[in-house]
C-alpha cells in the first residue's frame, strides 16, 4: 500500500518500527517516552539530539534558534505578526489557501499588503519575483514556500530590500537544501516531512526574538518565552518531538538534504515526465514552478477522475483525490514516499490511460 | 519499576501495548495513525469514539462541547480570558503555582481579583469556601481544582452567585466523578490522567462559546472556531488524541469514574495512613484538603531526603523528588498507577524509616 496523503502523511517505516519497539520501554529508562518527565535527563537528550540533527541537516547558523512548538502552522499565522509586527505592516505574496489564511490572520494585527498574487489562474504558478515592490515600512515579507494544495513552489525568492523574509515551509522542509540565512523565520508543521501532527518547528534568527510584542500577546505565543526555555516553558508535545528526532536521523542516514533532493527530483520526474507525455492526464502547474512534493493533475472529466481515484485505491494507491478547490487528483510524494510508490502510481496511470483512452 | 512522575506520567500498560501493536498498521487501514489524514473516515471514528467515551465517563450534558486542542493548560490561561472576559474582570482563587500563572495571564487582558489565597502557608491548604465574596462584575470565577505541586484538592466548590465557574482539572480529571453542570468550563492537559503531552481537553458549556472575543484574539485561540469544526479546524494532535481515546476506554473497562475513585481512595489511604503514623515522614497538606493524585511529604533533613530519593530510585521507585518550591518528596499516584506501586512505595518507606530512625 502507498499513501499519497497531503498530510498527515507517510512516515519512514524504519521510524515506525523503532517507535513500536520502544513503546513500552525507551532504552533502559523503564518507561515509555510518553510517560517521561519533560524535565528528565532522558528527554533532555531526546530533544537535544533532535535539535542538533536538524541543525546539521539544514546547516542552521548559530544565531538562529530552533523551537519545537504546538498549534501547527495555523498558530504561526498569528505568532508571526504578534511577535514581528513592530510597524504593524507586512507584505505578503498570495499563492494559495494557506498564504490567504496567513494574510487574513495578519490583518487582525496590522496592515497587510498583498504585493503579488497568482489568484487569477487558480494559483497554478508563482508570481514573477523580479521587480517586486516591497513596502518601505513593512516589518517582513511573507511567503508560503511550497503550496500543498496547488502544487507550486518558490524556486526563486523575492528580493526583500533587506526586509525580513518569513516562510511557511510546512510542506517542503527537508526536501532539499535551503540557505537558512536568506530567511529571518522559517516554520513548518511537522505532519508532512518531519513527523506526526501536533508539533511545529520554528527556526528564527535571534534578533527577531524580542520581549516587545504586540499588546495582548499570550505568553504561550511569544517566541522569546520558548527560546529562553529551550522549548520547555511548559510541557512540550514530547512524543511527537521524539518521532521528529527519529525522522531527522532517518534523513541523515539517507544522506542528508542533497541526497533527499536527488531522490525527490527522481520521484517527481517520473511523475511529471509521464504527465507531460500523457494524452489523458494533465498537470495543472506551469513547469518552472512545479513542486517536488505535491503533484496535482486532472483528466477533465469528473466521472473518469472519480473512477481513477476509486480504482487506484483498490490497487493500493491511497489518498489521491485532489483538494476540492483544484479538483482532479493530487499525489503527495514527500520524503518518506519511496521511489517504488511513484513507479507503482505511474504504472497504474499508464494502465488506466490504456483502458480509458481519450475519446 | 514504578513511575511516580507528576506529569507526563505513567500510562496504562494495556494502552501502550495496543499502541505498539497498531503502530505500523491501524486496523486494516494499511497505515499508522500518525500517517492518517485527519479528514479520513478512520480518524473521524477515532476522535468521535474518544469524545463519546469521555462524554459517557463524565456524564457530560448535551449542552457542553468537548474540544481536543493544543498548547496545554498554559495556553488555556490565555484562551479563558480572551474568550470569556466580556467585562474584563475575573475572580481567581490562588492555591499554588498553576493558579498563579493563570492569574498573571488573566492580568494581560483585564482586572483579576484574587478573592482567596493560601499563599500564607505555602499553599498547604485550600482557602475556606464559605462566605467567599464574588465580585459583582466578574465574568467568571477561576480555580485550579487539584494542585499538582502542593498536593491539595478542592473538596468543596466556591459558591459563585451564578457566575461561571472555570476549573483547571489537569491533574485530577477522571480520578473521580464530577458534576460537570457545576462548571462553565473545565480544561485539562492530557499528560497526567488522560494521555500523552500535546493534547488539552476542554469541556465548555455552549452559551460560553461566542464569536465576540477580545480584540486581537488569534483564530486558533477562539473556542468557537474549534467547536464549529469539531476540533478539526486545522490538523489536530491526532496521535495524541488516539492514545487519549484508548485511555478513556481503559477507564471505562476499569469500571468508570466511581471505580477509579474507589481505587484512588484506596491507594491514597495506603500512603496517607502510613504518613500519619510515621515518626520520620510527614505529609505537608492539611488532612481535609489532601489530593488523591499528588502526595507531597518531607523528612525535614535535606540530607536524608536526598538519600531517600536516591535509594528509592535504586529500588525501582522513580521520580519521587518533590517540587523545588515545597522540597522533600512527592508521589504522584494517578489513575494508571497500580495499587501494587503504592504498596511497594509504602513498604520501601517503612524499611527506610527502620534503617534511618529519627534521632
Amino acid at each position: 500500500m502507498y499513501n499519497f496523503s497531503a498530510g498527515p502523511a507517510v512516515l519512514p517505516e524504519e521510524v515506525l518500527k523503532e517507535a513500536a519497539e520502544e513503546m513500552l520501554e525507551y532504552k533502559s529508562t523503564g518507561m515509555s517516552v510518553m510517560e517521561m518527565s519533560h524535565r528528565s535527563q532522558a528527554f533532555a537528550e531526546i530533544i537535544g539530539e533532535a535539535e542538533q540533527t536538524l541543525r546539521n541537516l539544514m546547516s542552521i547558523p548559530d544565531n538562529y534558534k530552533v523551537l519545537f512548538l504546538q498549534g501547527g502552522a495555523s498558530q504561526q499565522f498569528a505568532m508571526v505578526p504578534m511577535n514581528l509586527m513592530k510597524n504593524r505592516v507586512a507584505d505578503h505574496i498570495n499563492t494559495g489557501q494557506w498564504a490567504k489564511k496567513a494574510i487574513a490572520e495578519g490583518k487582525l494585527f496590522g496592515r497587510v499588503n498583498v504585493i503579488a498574487t497568482s489568484e487569477d489562474k487558480t494559483f497554478s504558478y508563482i508570481p514573477e519575483m523580479k521587480g517586486l515592490k516591497v513596502s518601505e515600512d513593512a516589518d517582513y515579507v511573507y511567503i508560503c514556500h511550497n503550496n500543498t494544495i496547488y502544487g507550486t513552489k518558490f524556486n526563486e525568492l523575492p528580493q526583500t530590500d533587506g526586509k525580513t523574509l518569513v516562510a511557511d515551509m510546512s510542506s517542503d522542509i527537508l526536501s532539499e537544501p535551503v540557505d537558512v540565512r536568506q530567511y529571518g523565520l522559517i516554520f513548518a508543521g511537522a505532519q508532512k516531512n518531519i513527523g506526526p501532527a501536533g508539533v511545529v518547528v520554528v527556526i528564527i534568527r535571534e534578533d527577531l526574538i524580542r520581549d516587545e510584542v504586540l499588546p495582548g500577546t499570550p505568553t504561550m505565543l511569544k517566541y522569546k518565552i520558548h527560546a529562553d526555555n529551550k522549548s520547555l516553558y511548559n510541557t512540550p508535545p514530547a512524543y511527537g518531538i521524539y518521532i521528529c528526532g527519529k525522522v531527522f536521523k532517518w534523513v541523515e542516514n539517507m544522506g542528508g538534504l542533497t541526497a533527499m533532493q536527488r531522490r525527490n527530483e527522481e520521484k517527481a520526474a517520473l511523475l511529471y515526465d509521464y504527465l507531460d507525455g500523457s494524452t489523458l492526464f494533465k498537470g495543472t502547474v506551469v513547469k518552472k514552478d512545479r513542486s517536488l512534493m505535491n503533484v496535482p493533475f486532472v483528466i477533465g472529466s469528473a466521472e473518469l477522475e472519480a473512477k481513477f481515484v476509486k480504482e487506484a485505491k483498490a490497487a493500493g494507491l491511497e489518498n489521491l483525490k485532489g483538494h476540492r478547490t483544484v479538483g482532479g487528483m493530487r499525489a503527495s510524494i514527500y520524503n518518506a514516499m519511496p521511489v517504488e510508490g511513484v513507479k507503482a502510481l505511474v504504472e497504474f496511470m499508464r494502465k488506466f490511460e490504456e483502458e480509458n483512452p481519450r475519446a
